[in-house]
């Protein structure tokens, strides 16, 4: 912390407190599996120009808001969003007593393995599937469900732990962030129910911090008990446009940074950097096929290529995850 | 605080830095203006029970999740929910311009003064109006807005500004909560962004832990930036069944306190109720006609009936103002 001014108090106790409820994930070093280069170095400054009181850039902690997109930006995407391995499991148990999903083409695509033609069919594909998967379940169900999987299910290729391949460098940028006031959300096309299982636990981000894709519902009687039960129809994909218009739902404030991946943050990027004051907008590149994956303009899944040529356009941090991650994985060396 | 216990540390850290902030209301002693009676018994037994660290009733402090309704619950909502005197400026301004309006019942009944009529409509008719006086406008637009109405603008009969008029006991009920590691929600049937103008300040409940009805909206461009702008649809009422399903998409967890004032709110009692562990349900009972209004079972706005006799048979916390607040609003002798 090089800034030292009069809300060093204020910063201790919060990063105190941080460390209370959350994984204390950057006590020491500030960013330690981030390599020295401009994308460190234009956080750092970011950081440092809106916490100076009294500097032209400092923003009151109240409107300090970060939000991430989840797939490929705080943990992997490939072959597919983590969520279609869960979804097909149940998808898998269930097809037997559901003779017209014969003539479903997601659920078609999902049991035969066809992931490009389900990726072509975007999150709405998926949160489809989600819905057959869980209509009739609570939140808590759902959220319960989603836990218990990510204890054992293992990525077909690395075979790590899905839950072990959230990137080191982000859960170490999301704590740093919180240790200078800031509040993190995140904004994913993935299933809102999905991420909140283990957003608190492995993000240290609260379930009403995250804002996601979500399925309707109705509240009524179940197991003699009012509920609230999951319905087999879409409310909102998070994808998009969809993700401002959510985060000012959710929030009710535009954010001063904005993270992502793909051109489904792009429309959020742009909200973001539309506002008065310091903005930060960011894009993690993979770039990186040796320890993670390596894809952009043509990718069936995580595409990104007009929100790259924004981002170079108009100057936004483009991370190199080849050059700027020290390790990709909690897991990988040093 | 009688309860000094392991985590009192942690309880006196979060207590500093609410007072960073938000208002600091109940520094000293604790809850000043509510009288020593069954509903501040309650309130403080529940509140020890559930921070009693290896007690039978303890919560983890990320499930200490408490709701509030805010019209009739935080502030006053008689002779009509106070956003209705905001849109009504606005509807007179702009009527001259809007000759179809004409055949709209709602801006009819608002602009004759017909509250019992406009009442009948319930939160869909009040939406409505602020959905014809505010589309177009970004939520940025309708907080200023609010926030600048707000400054000047006075009850038609106690002659205090609106934002005077709510309950300082609720203010310190608040800020207890939040000194022993709840997390504070408001979730109203009210406009979401209304809400939003003057709950961080005045609630010291920031505006994305602010629920309420809300606008469709899209993502365009306004004056050549990108900008979400609310359209003339309503997107959600945040009502009755709504507040439940809305509780359920935006926090993700069954709150283990709800409080409320009317049958609006029977729903999300009933949910809360409903869940494992100790729980507090509490409806402040409106029967001072002296210092606020009286008014239950008939009344057009903030109707308690149903939800009164639910209290009554299953034992929730039924506060009266007359007799359990030893003031009424900040402004009050005590």
């Amino acid at each position: 912390m090089k800034n030292i001014r009069p809300t060093a108090l204020m910063v201790a106790l919060v990063a105190a407190l941080a460390c209370f409820s959350a994984p204390c994930l950057a006590a020491g070093d500030t960013l330690p599996s981030w390599r020295d280069g401009a994308a460190r170095q234009a956080i750092v400054g970011f950081v440092d120009k809106v916490t100076n009181q009294g500097g032209p850039g400092y923003v009151p902690q109240a409107e300090r808001i970060a939000v991430f997109d989840n797939d490929g930006t705080l943990w992997a995407e490939q072959p597919m969003y983590f969520q279609f391995f869960f979804s097909l499991g149940r998808l898998k148990e269930m097809a037997p007593r559901h003779p017209e999903w014969k003539n479903d083409p997601a659920v078609q695509a999902a049991l035969s393995g066809d992931l490009a033609k389900l990726a072509k069919m975007g999150e709405k594909g998926i949160l489809g599937l989600v819905g057959l998967t869980h209509a009739g379940l609570t939140g808590e169900d759902m959220q319960a469900m989603a836990a218990a999987w990510l204890k054992t299910a293992r990525h077909p290729q690395k075979k790590l732990l899905f839950i072990q391949m959230v990137y080191q460098p982000m859960l170490e940028l999301l704590a740093y962030l919180r240790e200078h006031g800031f509040k993190t959300f995140i904004v994913s096309g993935g299933g809102v129910d999905f991420i909140r299982a283990f957003s608190p636990g492995t993000y240290g981000i609260p379930t009403d911090q995250v804002i996601g894709s979500s399925l309707k519902a109705k509240f009524t009687n179940k197991d003699g008990k009012p509920a609230v039960v999951k319905l087999p129809k879409i409310n909102s994909i998070d994808d998009k446009d969809g993700k401002p218009l959510n985060i000012d739902l959710h929030i009710g404030r535009r954010p001063i940074m904005a993270v992502g991946n793909s051109d489904g943050d792009l429309a959020m990027l742009q909200w973001t950097a539309a506002g008065a004051g310091p903005r930060m907008m960011m894009l993690v590149h993979h770039d990186d096929a040796a320890r993670e994956f390596a894809y952009d303009r043509k990718s069936h899944v995580g595409r990104l290529d007009q929100a790259l040529d924004q981002a170079r356009r108009d100057g936004w941090t483009v991370v190199s995850m080849k050059n700027d991650f020290a390790r990709v994985f909690p897991s990988d060396q040093k």
